[in-house]
């Protein structure tokens, strides 16, 4: 499996090359601070109005590890609060070559010609390691990084997934504030992120590509079980035979799978985002089962439950990374690791071990 | 979909009535205190010379809540600990009408013929509520509860899935260390116990039956993605080419999922436990996954993985124990989640005020 990181596609691209854009959007800008100061009142009033341009400084504020800026995100995000919810909000993942990112480009347009106006937001893990950002990918996305009804940005940077889950949690609240009513949330499909994803999104859409051998070792497992909807990509050309065989195959596998939560199948359509076919069948497919989630009360389940998931999972890693990482812990967890992978204690009795100093010193 | 407490099989089933047992093994024993008081020497020698019946006592130590049992039960398994996992440990699991109880009892007399010696353990997270054991069930393993080369105990009672999963996990140490080659692990597949069941067997295994519509609403999400090898029961009668159907779904549905990590295919076979027929091929499989496993490396990568995991998992519970279970916290959680849940607070700004309080208390 290619691993992004060593993907031609994705080096050199955390700075902008190419596309015109307005300098104060440059969506590479996640480590500088906002270039003015306004004021929490301002930043409200900006984002409700509706100007990407705020908004864009609010999220930056959101991404900073400076503890004043993180102060002043938090009160903006407080305030935007009550005006937010109020948007249907896809997850899309796919693994490397399903051709995500011109999928998100033809849902986008599709849906701003719909009179919707759309956030692309990501969650790329992998960005801790190399720095840089998958979403550079959207120097691809041509049309939306320039159409005013769109808001594009990249992944927060560094920090662990749970940050980087926290910082685009945050920003769909401030996105949804400023009108927002359709959010994309993308991840890369190889990691833990799905589960993040999955946990702030009310249709997981999972984007596949005909000749499902190699191309999904590098998916993992679990995700199939976790999608809304699986959408066949690149059904175009010679391709199309191969595409509706995928289709038909995945079709009988989610036969033998669980109803979900939500209480609707999942469907599987083809299209191509190349060609511009079938874009619009997906759109349909996705709206027609929010309603149905909508109807039978799992929208709103799914979103109470989220929330509560957010509350105890930020609690929890907060609480491990409290205890991970005081600094007299590092040497005996070292020691009782070995001790338990020596099979000379239980890993509940290091644990016990382990747990009785951290509550002791 | 019919939850077992609600099931007729299980009810009434937490005496012994039927079968004729030697009363000292008598599997409901658990909330009992053992006959005798051993000394942990005398503990350990038995269980090592292979006596079911110290063995038996030796568990009762490890489920039960006094603290001087506990500590007892601790020392044993640490003197255990050297002579422990040299067996092949199955997880097996299913819905309630898979034919678990028929299953387990069919492969378990088969490998008893082979020359193996079973120990059967359950992980039953229901039994917190009916506060009985599914594997009441038991009283249909008519062979394998006679079988001097078998040792069938029931899930333990109480406690958190957390609990009920280290005092089945610890019990896996005591069974090995008394000669017992190959250790089945039950769960019932509806709960939240089917990943604490993955986490400690070398082989999980699901059983299913032909006809995969409504049989299947009951089983969770993830399962099918998490086994080493699916098997439909009940290829018997008229149902045989409903069950070759069923597994030629299988197997194709699983050349859509991703490889596992231990590097090999799953495979689909159907048998019949009431007929006997196919489960010799059952075990063969089983054991050959098992060959590659090793072969492979991943049988011991996927048990380091356990352990280390077991260690983290068993200090990430206590440390949210300590958390939500502060006498302090409980009003101001229920506060700050229904501000999270009325919008009036982000969940991440709810837990940080949580957190701080908790700190600061």
């Amino acid at each position: 499996m290619k691993h992004p990181e060593n993907d031609a596609r994705y080096r050199g691209l955390t700075v902008n090359k190419g596309i015109d854009q307005p300098p104060i959007i440059n969506p590479y800008s996640t480590k500088r601070s906002p270039r003015k100061q306004y004021s929490v009142e301002e930043y409200v009033q900006g984002i409700l109005a509706g100007n990407n341009v705020i908004l864009s400084q609010a999220v930056t504020l959101i991404e900073s590890l400076r503890p004043d800026h993180q102060e002043t995100a938090h009160e903006i995000i407080e305030r935007c609060l009550p005006y937010a919810g109020r948007s249907v909000r896809w997850g899309i993942t796919g693994v490397p070559g399903a051709g995500k990112s011109t999928s998100i480009e033809a849902f986008g347009m599709e849906l701003i010609r719909q009179g919707r106006k759309l956030a692309v937001l990501a969650i790329d893990p992998s960005s801790e390691r190399s720095k840089g950002s998958i979403l550079g990918d959207k120097t691809r996305m041509e049309a939306l990084s320039v159409e005013p009804k769109a808001f594009v940005r990249p992944s927060p940077t560094g920090g662990s997934l749970g940050g980087v889950a926290r910082k685009t949690r945050e920003s769909i609240v401030l996105c949804e504030a400023a009108g927002f009513d359709t959010i994309f949330v993308e991840t890369v499909g190889v990691g833990q992120s799905e589960t993040a994803v999955h946990s702030m999104v009310d249709f997981f859409l999972l984007i596949q590509i005909a000749g499902a051998g190699d191309e999904l070792q590098g998916i993992k497992r679990g995700i199939m079980e976790m999608s809304d909807g699986i959408v066949i990509n690149k059904a175009d050309g010679n391709n199309i035979d191969r595409a509706n065989l995928a289709a038909a195959q995945y079709r009988s596998a989610l036969k033998l799978f669980p109803m979900p939560d939500s209480g609707v199948r999942p469907q599987v359509l083809c299209y191509s985002a190349q060609q511009l076919s079938g874009v619009a069948e997906v759109i349909e497919m996705v709206n027609k089962h929010i309603e149905l989630f909508k109807t039978n009360g799992s929208f709103e389940q799914r979103r109470t439950q989220q929330s509560i998931y957010w509350m105890r999972q930020s609690i929890d890693e907060s609480l491990r990374n409290h205890f991970y990482h005081k600094p007299e812990m590092a040497a005996m967890l070292r020691e009782k690791e070995q001790e338990v992978l020596s099979n000379k204690k239980t890993p509940f009795s290091a644990a016990r071990e382990l747990l009785d100093f951290y509550y002791n010193s």
